[in-house]
């Protein structure tokens, strides 16, 4: 089986230490006990070589053999076809979680990140669209709470739906978004106290600080 | 082979018809050749039985046979999974697909919803968060210009990536944001002018249309 070689930066500031997306690849690559090696790229200066493989000049990638592939969920969906611990190999399995990954970035991250990014910027203006997209993260957030509620994880076990999830929710728990939703807090706090989420943070972060 | 029952609302208003997310799945299933059917659900009156199939109260969603799936990304996953026509089937094509299909739904519409939205509210508010967001589409369209000026389509042949990119692109020429991006604009009118994007187009508009 070929290594597998995961790229993020050399070096990011301190702000978004801890919320690099290669967090995702390395938590489910834990997760599943895959070896693998990770490789920095310039932060700077990020060069045609980077673009060719990253064609927004972001991190992550992964390479498997020949194979490589950007986008944290592409690469999250290649790896669960590679591990039972990620993804059940049953069609019913695969479309639960299937659905549930794409939800995560779709459906919540696409209302949570322009959210957190006004309030990185410290902007508190009551514009109409502002005030749209709080409403917004709220509808999400409400029905995922309810959705949490019942159950421990999206698809039956943890699967790499839950990797996903968990870390978009965790950015809203970063911004003190979470006060009001117990069931969202609780399942954070479940999926990060994963031996495989520790490491996985815990080697990001000593990644970065490694080139200060 | 299990009948495939696509479920949309039965109404909505003028403004989002023509863009309402089940026109993915319609056009997908109009590439493959697939024979399936619509339902619809209630748009005002959004009951239990329909966040069953739908957490956040959304449409689409699939029916195959036992199986009910949500996220317009998962459903053209599935249904790529059925036809060659959709997604081919060796290891490095598929991933190719999954990473363009990611990207348009996790890297360029989660920059242009939220984009979209303070156009259609009128917001022309020039606040710190607002000018963040007008950056973070411009950066990800001059980068897709970038690729699209060399690329028919994103992946080799067309594919569900192409059904979400040019999607997710046209919502941007809608609101007039791709007079300074040619490569963009020209894919939009080349994926647009395929047959199946107009069958699924013109169907979508005649089933909103026969509820008023």
């Amino acid at each position: 089986m070929a290594e597998l070689i995961l790229t993020t930066f050399d070096w990011v500031p301190q702000m978004p230490r801890g919320f690099v997306r290669d967090l995702r690849v390395r938590w489910a690559l834990e997760e599943a006990g895959l070896p693998y090696r990770v490789e920095g790229v310039p932060f700077r200066d990020r060069g045609p070589e980077h673009f060719l493989h990253q064609p927004f000049g972001q991190v992550p990638w992964l390479t498997d053999g020949e194979l490589s592939i950007f986008e944290s969920g592409a690469i999250l969906l290649h790896l669960g076809e590679r591990s039972k611990a990620l993804m059940p190999g049953d069609p019913r399995g695969r479309a639960e979680v299937s659905q549930w990954l794409f939800a995560a970035l779709n459906s919540v991250e696409m209302a949570v990140l322009p959210w957190a990014l006004f309030l990185f910027l410290g902007d508190t203006s009551e514009t109409p669209g502002h005030k749209l997209l709080h409403d917004f993260v709220q509808a999400r957030l409400r029905h995922m709470d309810g959705v949490l509620e019942n159950r421990e994880w999206l698809a039956g076990a943890f699967s790499i739906a839950d990797i996903l999830m968990a870390d978009v929710l965790r950015l809203v728990e970063h911004f003190d978004g979470l006060q009001t939703y117990p069931a969202c807090s609780a399942y954070v706090a479940r999926a990060t106290a994963r031996p495989a989420f520790r490491k996985a943070h815990a080697d990001q972060l000593a990644h970065f600080a490694a080139a200060d």
